[in-house]
């Protein structure tokens, strides 16, 4: 029978083809675990960083003997899959400032959390276009002294910078797996022991405990796992490694032209460079650099195609004219010195194009 | 830079490799459009059936100049991703129940319909535990006479039966990947022209024209595409060839036992039998067919290994002890003669053990 329609593999099975799915489900729901210092039945597998944020953002969530958070802080410059709120009404949701060096301001957050009903604060490990990493710990112990609950998005920094529940003081943490160079469409919201009262967003079969409905990703989630345990093991000298990249890259593109590092005087991750010079068009830096074949973005890569002044820069503080001329470089573990060359090649021939002001 | 980070070929960015990720989910959709006879720009990609069935029941649709939906009609034997309702209030949704042959009851329907404000009628096109074919464009005719919409979760029929959206009579009709032994977390919901209104689940990006975001799983709609063009070449020789073998495992079931396959009286899908015997236990019979190799299940298999009496049976009128005794074989493209001969052979022992009544 072993029907490629109906039983190939269906983790919520109980014969033999199913056993092998589950197995390699939970296989990998130990290594999440593990990594993040957490239990594996606090782990929910989603199809990707978006859902995760969409899941965790859940209203009614508290931990313990708490009361449940009925608002949400999101900071400003969060991915728009977190400034969208998850299922928080529209009017329950408040924006956070953050300092011209793109780091949240805590004393802004502290006013905002010392009025008002119990809050889940929103806030990333580290921003995914500038690179600049934040104040998570400080502010979970601010969040907490209110009884409020954290959200971290650590989608940008999980691979990258060391991480785990406790070391963030996070109640809720969301991850994606392409971003460590896992597969697309697999993701996970990391839940610490004692938080509950998460609503489902979708619902229908009990996979994942009744918290996240339908027939898991095997392979992807596998894959997930497999990215995980590659990037525990490989991090500490891949980090190294590509940081020393990016600060040669940063100092080549400042010989050429004076040239603007965004959040350059706080600590950054490291293979993050979003820049701009004077003069310096997004739209243009894109296809020079393309045809260098090297992929770069100007803001972020969500919105379809579009280049619009980056709401992390607006944020900042940065005006419109300048946020239109930012381009994000970022480096990978399959980046080379050669890349690097390739690149500051590209940029050589392009500063010669830049308009003048 | 051609990071293994951040810009491994997301489709959403205009550089080269983003450039051909996207080719390759505007392929599949190509392929599902034509499959479907529906237009491409009316196909939204989702991680799999349960998140179609999810934003596919979106109160607010309407059609043209026509109402939003504001309540929800499902039948009684959908499944529970649908049952669940998507994004309609408990108190906006009502069941629609089916003849004890496993058919929606479309007196019951119209009834339904008649009073009240336009509604959105959720029906599958087959079912997925006793493959039943249901009477949908009759049900569309009617929905559609009261200013209503129709969606058909196709999951289970799609690849097995000819459907596409106009012989359905479809408003939004739902897809899976893994059905058609495409990868699993992949699905569509697949719109009819001139419905507008849906309400997106996943907020963010502006991927799938703003209607589901977050960055596509590549991989997963790449090999969507390929399983329905597979699946669209291969689907009248296979389907004749697994309905030959179906008929021989009926005729084998009935040979040993007084054996009863539910909605054996009306069109079922190929591969699908559900069927019992006098002291038949479902636990024991999913274990001994396992021993013999036959993936086998009982009920749905959405409820993580719990068996449980089946809702559809339930609903079709069958007691609560024979519905705990029913078993389901799936028949599928890989199914083998020997493979009708082995589930006989476990048929042939486990007979010897049913409990006597």
């Amino acid at each position: 029978m072993a029907s490629a329609w109906d039983f190939s593999g269906n983790p919520s099975s109980v014969h033999a083809e199913g056993r092998q799915a589950r197995h390699l489900v939970e296989e990998a729901r130990g290594v999440l675990a593990q990594a993040m210092g957490a239990l594996p039945r606090n782990i929910v597998f989603t199809s990707g960083g978006t859902e995760a944020n969409a899941l965790a953002l859940s209203p009614g969530l508290y931990s313990g003997s708490g009361l449940p958070v009925e608002r949400l802080l999101v900071s400003a410059i969060e991915h728009t899959s977190v400034l969208a709120g998850g299922r928080f009404a529209p009017d329950r949701i408040e924006s956070v400032q953050v300092t011209p060096s793109g780091l949240v301001d805590l004393s802004g957050l502290s006013a905002m959390l010392a009025s008002g009903p119990p809050a889940l604060v929103s806030l990333m490990a580290a921003n995914n276009e500038t690179g600049a990493v934040q104040p998570v710990a400080e502010a979970a112990a601010i969040v907490h002294a209110t009884g409020g609950l954290l959200h971290v998005d650590a989608i940008q920094a999980f691979g990258k910078i060391p991480l785990n529940l406790s070391a963030l003081g996070a109640d809720l943490v969301t991850l994606s797996a392409h971003k460590i160079g896992g597969p697309k469409g697999v993701g996970a919201v990391v839940i610490a022991e004692g938080v509950t009262g998460l609503d489902p967003l979708l619902r229908g079969g009990g996979q994942e405990r009744g918290r996240r409905a339908g027939t898991e990703d095997v392979a992807g989630i596998a894959g997930f796992g497999a990215a995980i345990a590659a990037a525990v093991t490989a991090m500490a000298a891949d980090v190294r490694r590509i940081e020393g990249l990016r600060n040669r890259l940063e100092a080549g593109l400042r010989e050429q032209a004076d040239v603007t590092i965004f959040s350059a005087d706080t600590k950054r991750l490291p293979n993050t460079i979003l820049f701009t010079a004077p003069g310096l068009k997004a739209e243009t830096a894109v296809i020079s650099f393309d045809l260098e074949g090297i992929a770069v973005s100007s803001g972020s890569a969500c919105s379809s195609g579009k280049v619009q002044p980056s709401h992390v820069l607006l944020a900042m503080g940065v005006g419109p004219g300048e946020a239109q001329g930012a381009v994000r470089l970022s480096l990978g573990w399959s980046t080379t010195d050669r890349d690097v060359d390739r690149a500051l090649e590209a940029w050589r021939k392009l500063k010669r194009h830049l308009v003048k002001g």
